[in-house]
């Protein structure tokens, strides 16, 4: 009853592992809905600034939200060097959208998520993330289903990113993490082109998932590289996939990558730079050799299970 | 990252002692509002239903409120036998205002609650708790501090309710646990009136606020007496002060409570009868000693500490 | 990693539904084994002294075990008034112990408890529980399955005390909550005799135990009566099981039972008096009203349900 | 008091933040003591097996230990090349003796502890971390305060390893986070040797104790090089400091380690090779321009705060 401490009274629980929980303070909740596809909640934390979660699921705060989404954005996109067209699939918080604009040689970013009420709460409450990038003139925000708008479309893209939350959800969001849904995808990146797809997490009680997605964009693309992620308030460290038919350089030249940042990003980004991007894709040994072990494949036959 | 087990989320955390935590589940966020008192909250729970949250702090739950609304009204007023004329301070979700409007004799209930948007929030978001409380023609509410409209009205009262939360908080309201405080509600109330209040915890490691709120009240009221609460959902149990200067049974008859019951309240009443009253009033030895044993008087100058 | 805060690091976490839950933060692991029975901690809690946790579960504490261990022994002792021979089952804190020798009347007392190592446990770490019971030559231990002690004893007893930890286990214990145990008990009490035991929780989201042990009671004794316990760190209020075939009354005289207190017990009481005792007897109207509705008698082919 | 679900009970609670708190589900004490020097658990947890937890804070386990005890112990050994005299001050678990003593040119590695029940215990109940490295020949174990051991040493070393458990403590741990005792470290390292210690977390949230040690070393030593480390159960990322008077690369070519540890050390790591490496040696900007704008040293006079 009495309350006396400086101690904060409501948590969020992140569950890890069974045995492993992330509590996060929320020190005042800002907006709250069902949506018709999810429960939102919009938190000020104690530490990390707001944060977006749904369906109890922490996705992105303002207080570490630069280390997922600039490495989620840049590294396609400068080994591309000239990236004009752009899709997103998710990214509600407009941060994801916010890296891709900076880009000066884009010239046109489709933008599709399937819950426009995310997207308006986010826009509303969260604009240290979006940073007004759904009014630059280049965006076009599709509310959709990502695999009904990947079907229907006629276009390409040079790069194509998916920030969508967990490989494995309750709901049809397994469909994402499939063999038929990276050839999907691939039908609609130019021959060049990258795809960069956030890719679960790496601490060795939860490599599967990972090295699950990985050999099953083996299977699609020529190239597959796993790309660290710093971020840290998600209690477990990520790692997003970038795959490509194009080659790419394992280890880009940091000079080269801080050149063509320079030259072609317009702002300040704080994460990217040469030596984060070499860093990102070294990948520790215990990890490359779960990859390299891994034989299952995710289909829509044999998709991620719960 | 993952959330695949059915454990709630969102918890909300009572301190009970530093080493002693509560934790609800919440399901849901119905409301989120800063007023200009405190920050509110009404949240739906897994096991108890809808509850208001002041401050952090637990005030109530549809679950288990009867056991807490029915203890705190119904003894001053069965005790009285024909309460006319009562006065609730505090109160803001209805449930106190509903219990005694549940009395036949009662002409007027005059409720004093400092928070206007507390109240709003309760009576749109709680019906299950107010049940149309607050339109019965009897009832007048005033938005005001409790103090100050002490000090201003010139009615006086058979009954009077306090319904505030806790002896011992942040803010002014410790002045709602002194012997100045307990004067000003003498005052207001017929000389053959009761006042009854929350009193605090009895767990052992929490006694002494409620020993000493008894303590102070036994300076300015004849005959004062613990009633013990059965509410479950504050993690430790509760207990409310009794006091007047009418002499009143320590171990009322049990049929002739049941009788007056019946003949004056309306509705079906959960939790209070005869041998419930008989019960509540009987207060175990430790208890008992440790009132006995009391000496701090809380006055303005010595008022309860954080 | 940093632990500046003065908040405790290690908590037993208690899951009273599963949204609501009670932690107790543990200063120190005094002792901890694995027993061929179950798993035993003995801890050290900030607020509530040492308390025994077996397989994670909260047995009982130094902070407020004589709100449990007086209210379970001393009702049948006191309305039996001239106790001789009792028997304990369960009970390895040897606190039920200690108030079955405070009776000058007690010429003998077998205690059955199934785990030799947990006895031994809390003989050498809770001194504060046992305070020497067991060396009391008026003390058999007896280290067995009380189903089998029950089967093969010729004796009967005045008193039957069941310390058993909680209706519902895994395991086998579920057998020590059913007709036929308690018709088993029936046989080796005397006919003047009585039967007191744990009888689980009665906040409202979890009666259904209670009243069902109650209900099943009643199959077998001529009298049963809800006995209300005050004991706190359980998270939950939890009450006992009186039976007898002999009448006994539902309000009885506070003075009388002083007077026998005074005359046939030795040492100081800290809960149990007339008062304490006509307090604990009197049952919530929704308490009595859930107990009214209850059909459902354990049996061995229908027994609590996990 | 029913405990039903299959979640854990026992909880370690980190708290990385006030408001991030990182909880290890804790199934089996195995082992807890109240040493001179601190409070000491092993405890088993659900997904990351077996953990020292030192004074309620985590220090490793078994599940995760290699990637921190690899990366604590190769760089230095790998950059120095042919490791012969190696200091470790701390390191309990033996762990880090384990990895030292995979290096066929190491000939005597001196431990320095200060608390020797803590090494015991770590003897008897984690052979899983020691794998027998106490019993190498080639192990000389100091049981002493490390300060006062190199205050009186004559001996100097190719490589000191500081694996202590964190920056900033109570008690006189905060000493060995200073200028002073940077300076005393580096007369007993060899002019080629390598220094390398646990250097605090990186999350955003708590850079400073990181930029502030590498600012201080940096004051010592001619090349300091903050190593990333991948360990995961700490809840927040952590790093290492590397320091040396010699010149050593910022981008060592992965080949030639490989060459290199493939030659000189016996065993199979896990987490070390060439990428490994090169990947922990790459600072992500915002860190780089963290640790740029620090201007803060510890001094013994200006010690790291709580």
């Amino acid at each position: 009853m009495t309350d006396n401490l400086s101690q904060p009274s409501f948590w969020l629980q992140e569950t890890i592992t069974p045995w492993d929980i992330y509590s996060h303070g929320i020190t005042r909740v800002l907006a709250h809905q069902k949506t018709p596809f999810q429960e939102l909640h919009i938190v000020e934390t104690g530490a990390y600034g707001k944060a977006l979660v749904l369906d109890h699921k922490w996705q992105s705060c303002t207080g570490d939200e630069f280390l997922y989404h600039e490495a989620l954005v840049h590294p396609a996109m400068v080994l591309h060097a000239s990236p004009q067209q752009v899709l997103v699939l998710g990214g509600a918080e407009g941060a994801t959208l916010r890296e891709v604009l900076r880009w000066k040689t884009v010239e046109r970013v489709v933008m599709v998520d399937i819950d426009g009420d995310v997207v308006a709460a986010c826009q509303q409450h969260l604009p240290e993330m979006h940073q007004q990038a759904f009014s630059d003139p280049r965006v076009e925000l599709v509310i959709d289903d990502a695999l009904t708008f990947l079907d229907q479309t006629a276009e390409t893209w040079d790069v194509v990113i998916s920030d969508l939350s967990d490989p494995i959800e309750s709901g049809p969001a397994y469909k994402l993490f499939t063999q038929e849904h990276y050839q999907q995808v691939k039908r609609v990146i130019d021959p060049g082109g990258f795809y960069m797809l956030q890719a679960g997490p790496t601490a060795p009680a939860e490599l599967q998932q990972h090295t699950r997605v990985i050999k099953t964009l083996t299977t699609v693309f020529k190239q597959v590289q796993t790309c660290l992620c710093h971020a840290v308030t998600f209690g477990s460290p990520l790692a997003f996939a970038l795959a490509s038919d194009r080659t790419f350089p394992h280890r880009p030249d940091p000079a080269t990558i801080d050149a063509r940042l320079a030259e072609q990003t317009l702002g300040q980004l704080q994460l990217m730079d040469g030596e984060t991007l070499l860093g990102m894709m070294q990948v520790p040994k215990h990890l490359r050799r779960a990859i390299a072990a891994e034989q299952t494949i995710y289909t829509l036959g044999n998709p991620p299970q719960l």
